[in-house]
């Protein structure tokens, strides 16, 4: 082996040092790392034109201790007044707990917080103990015209916590993490909005244990970000786990919720079908916080078999094969998979680089077979369910496959992507501490204006020289999916940065895709909004806010676009 | 046969005459009939203590002309107004329409009609041609303060056509049923409202003939009202169709709506999944002509693949193993049925009289293996979808019906019941002419209190002397079901059938169950509205009401119990 070939970059090994700026951007574990492989690497600097010599000192890493300097505008009397309903204990207002609990995980927020640059914070962040906490905050806070930020994982990529106006910073998930009732009959579960991806499913796989339950359950729910989201925020910002396709989304697995607003408390009707006038359980679902806090959530369980999952990958000669074939799929009334996820020519090709098959003998054999690059396309999937059911599911997409000219790759791509879903957020750290950004947007769409959608948003992104640009399809309807761009830039500087990811969106927006299928809007989409859902839908949102919210003070800012100032 | 046996009462077999009170209440088909058979005949006199010389004359048959004896509270000038947007042709105030186009097929209404008794009426019938003769006389009642009670195929059972105000009723099925777009690529189509359910079914049937399409299509959509209903009339009343445990009730099959109400008009967004804040689509679902006037849908198609169905029945020994078995499917992941329907004891000992199926061998073969009457409940089904997937879902529930006690009847039953699943309404013209009412309401509920509410509906509705009370589940959910009861009574006072009336929905209400599964509110259930969603969730939908309506134009006079008077 060469010398240039052995050569490492130097990426980052430890945890952030506490207290600094890195310990809020960095994703996941602290001590959790997963870096480029070779594969990968190679490809990083072919594209963007750099050598071993660029991987050498990290920069901007955001190790200082964070400074929050914005001024807390709340009264002594006030901040009293919270520590009397959630007790002095669970009040905070230092600079640390401060700058955490007002940013999320957009590329923008960490890419201001390696600058140290903090440009808004909430006042004071409150950890409620219960739903009566809520209420106490609630109320106090309509009373006095303090805006409230309901926070959850943290996960956010939306700026789903930009705490634009000050005010407190509502942490769900230091408390309110709890189970309210088990219902083994209806298969539900009732929880508090704090709880996390992982602690959630830990307890229905174990509901014997856990509930003398007669059998084991599953969330179904497996978004990326699962192990550091919340319930709430699935809820919140309308979530789709990684295996929708099978589970159905968040908005299908919700079957009621509580909520405390300033116009009041409630509780949702629970019934899994009723004619008694629209949906206030709908209505607040992807309502982001700016009508009230979810206090409380009944979900739908899944049973946990996973003896009977069937994993499968295909390789089709190109990316209109692969969709058609989705097509098909989904609207073949066989069952859907659950995960099923298409990755264009270029996703495609960046993952064989990355899985190490490029330049093998599988890869060549694959070429001579007429699977080219750039043009090849996989498909990876699983399927669910009680046994028979998820065999029939396996056999049909086999036969669909075939039928579009795919070839078999087994199940062993599907069980290796299964075992690295949750960790390749991870890389960010590792391109961002080299000036390189990894970003994502993602939109629905319908099968119609898949390709159009498609075409126009790499027609942009490509046309900026050195500019990665991979897309797949992984949520998937009879009448459509979604398509979940990442592209990959060198790039430090903020403002480009946000011009570019501007552009993107515009692009989305004009080729007619949703503005999101599954992050949500948060502040990051709010300026679409209007033109997005047209005015007279944002009056309907608006109507809605007035209602519950006559003051404004949940979530304000921007969020969903309701109350941006006139020219944003 | 002995004289006495082969007595048959004095059905009516002529369609009502023209112009007659019969021909506005008279279920479907004017020359549509089906007598009770000599098994519902003879069980009818045995319950009621009748005898066959109570049969010979019809009562209160309404066979007089209509007269409306409502004044009309328009001046000519305004109808002059609609005559200009509509044209002369399509404005009505002859008494004939006025009454027809101002009632549903409540038992109460028919009662009413059978008396020549006329309550309320619209002052004009307007029949728009497009959506832009609606958008005008939104416009000009808006203005002039006129209310308007959108009509779509007449079978409402909740007063929802009941034109307590006055005003114009806007007839949707005359013009507007026509198909804006057929897109086979995302399987949906996009029709506008009036169109009834025969005409929808039969050309997504021959959709290769009609839009020169690759496959044969099905709406999945059929309520037992289906011939006489309009898919306007599905979505703003939430319909659920006899076989919506597989293909989802009207409010999952509905992709997008547009709507013309007095704020203005909008179309909703039509993606499969979209992750933008509260879904419009979602309130505007259900919302029965209070909010605006639906002009078009946008419709999720299913593949039409009748030779894959599989028809199945059973018997269980009791009703808690139908309920748990049909609990067992309904979670088993393996793909739900069809058609999926249990019967009480009491509905499945008619049911066996009805059928024939009482005395004969089969009968006492079945005693004999321990299915008893008023123990025993009757379970039928079907399989739909792809061919393994049916053969699939046909295997599990066998499999679960049979660890459950249950004996197969095969298919002849399910199929039986198929045949005349339609046609079973007419026959309560036959029981009216001779004073026995038959009525019906329903309600959702989990599986956790299905035993309670039908317990607690059936105690109240038995305490009455010499009454039938039937109860069947027929919409199945992984979370609960529906319970539909039917009772018959011999009663001729409407004020007594509606004390009763209320009393049951007093027991529905009372007993946990929701006030509609699939029948929608209308003005029938508006008076337990308020107790049943709670004061929180029914200001949410007067806060919409007001958006769309501030003056309150939109089908008036308690609807979704939003302007009611305070003590109703």
């Amino acid at each position: 082996m060469s010398k240039k070939e052995s050569f490492t970059p130097a990426w980052t090994e430890e945890a952030p040092r506490q207290g600094t700026y890195r310990s809020i951007f960095k994703w996941g574990d602290p001590a959790g790392f997963k870096h480029p492989n070779r594969g990968f690497y190679g490809m990083i600097k072919d594209v963007f034109q750099m050598t071993d010599t660029d991987f050498g000192q990290p920069q901007e890493e955001g190790n200082e201790t964070v400074e929050c300097g914005q001024p807390i505008r709340l009264s002594d009397e006030q901040v009293r007044a919270f520590e009397g309903i959630v007790g002095k204990e669970n009040v905070h207002s230092d600079d640390y707990s401060r700058v955490k609990y007002g940013a999320g995980k957009t590329m923008e927020e960490a890419m201001k917080l390696r600058k140290g640059v903090v440009e808004s914070a909430p006042d004071l962040v409150l950890h409620p103990r219960a739903r009566e906490d809520v209420q106490k905050i609630v109320a106090c806070c309509s009373e006095q015209g303090i805006p409230i930020y309901p926070y959850g994982g943290g996960s956010s990529v939306t700026f789903g916590f930009q705490c634009a106006k000050g005010g407190v910073s509502l942490v769900m998930s230091t408390h309110m993490h709890r189970v309210l009732d088990f219902n083994e009959t209806n298969q539900t579960i009732t929880v508090e909005p704090g709880i996390l991806g992982p602690a959630y499913e830990k307890m229905l796989n174990d509901a014997p244990e856990v509930f003398k339950a007669k059998r084991r359950y599953t969330a179904g729910h497996f978004p990326q970000s699962f192990e550091y989201s919340s319930v709430g925020g699935w809820i919140a910002a309308l979530g789709s786990g990684q295996q929708s396709s099978y589970y159905g989304d968040m908005y299908d697995i919700v079957l009621s919720q509580e909520y405390v607003t300033p116009a009041g408390s409630f509780k949702t009707l629970d019934y899994p079908g009723t004619a008694t006038g629209p949906k206030v359980n709908d209505i607040m679902k992807g309502s982001e916080g700016t009508y009230g806090v979810l206090v409380s959530a009944t979900l739908k369980l899944f049973r946990y078999v996973p003896e009977n999952r069937r994993r499968f990958s295909y390789l089709f000669p190109s990316w209109e094969a692969a969709v058609d074939a989705s097509r098909e799929i989904s609207q073949g009334e066989f069952g859907m998979p659950g995960v099923f996820r298409i990755s264009d020519p270029e996703e495609t090709d960046v993952g064989l680089k990355l899985y190490g098959v490029e330049g093998t003998t599988l890869d060549k054999i694959v070429r001579l077979r007429g699977f080219k690059p750039m043009e090849r396309c996989l498909y990876i999937g699983s399927a669910e369910g009680e046994k028979d059911f998820s065999k029939n599911v396996a056999k049909n997409v086999r036969r669909v496959c075939k039928a579009h000219g795919a070839m078999s790759l087994g199940g062993y791509a599907a069980k290796r992507w299964e075992h690295g879903r949750y960790t390749d957020p991870y890389m960010r750290e590792d391109l961002n501490d080299y000036g390189i950004i990894i970003d994502t947007l993602e939109a629905g769409v319908t099968w119609d204006n898949l390709h159009r959608l498609h075409q126009g948003v790499r027609g942009f992104v490509k046309a900026r020289p050195r500019t990665i640009c991979m897309t797949h399809a992984s949520h998937f309807y009879p009448q459509g999916t979604n398509l979940y761009f990442i592209f990959i830039a060198r790039m430090n500087d903020v403002e480009e940065y946000k011009a570019f990811q501007a552009g993107i969106i515009d692009q989305v927006e004009k080729h007619g895709g949703s503005l999101s299928h599954h992050h949500g809007v948060g502040r990051m989409m709010a300026p679409w909004m209007e033109r997005h859902l047209g005015t007279m839908q944002m009056d309907v949102l608006r109507a809605l806010k007035r209602h519950f919210d006559p003051k404004g003070i949940m979530n304000p800012g921007g969020t969903l676009g309701l109350d941006l100032t006139p020219d944003p």
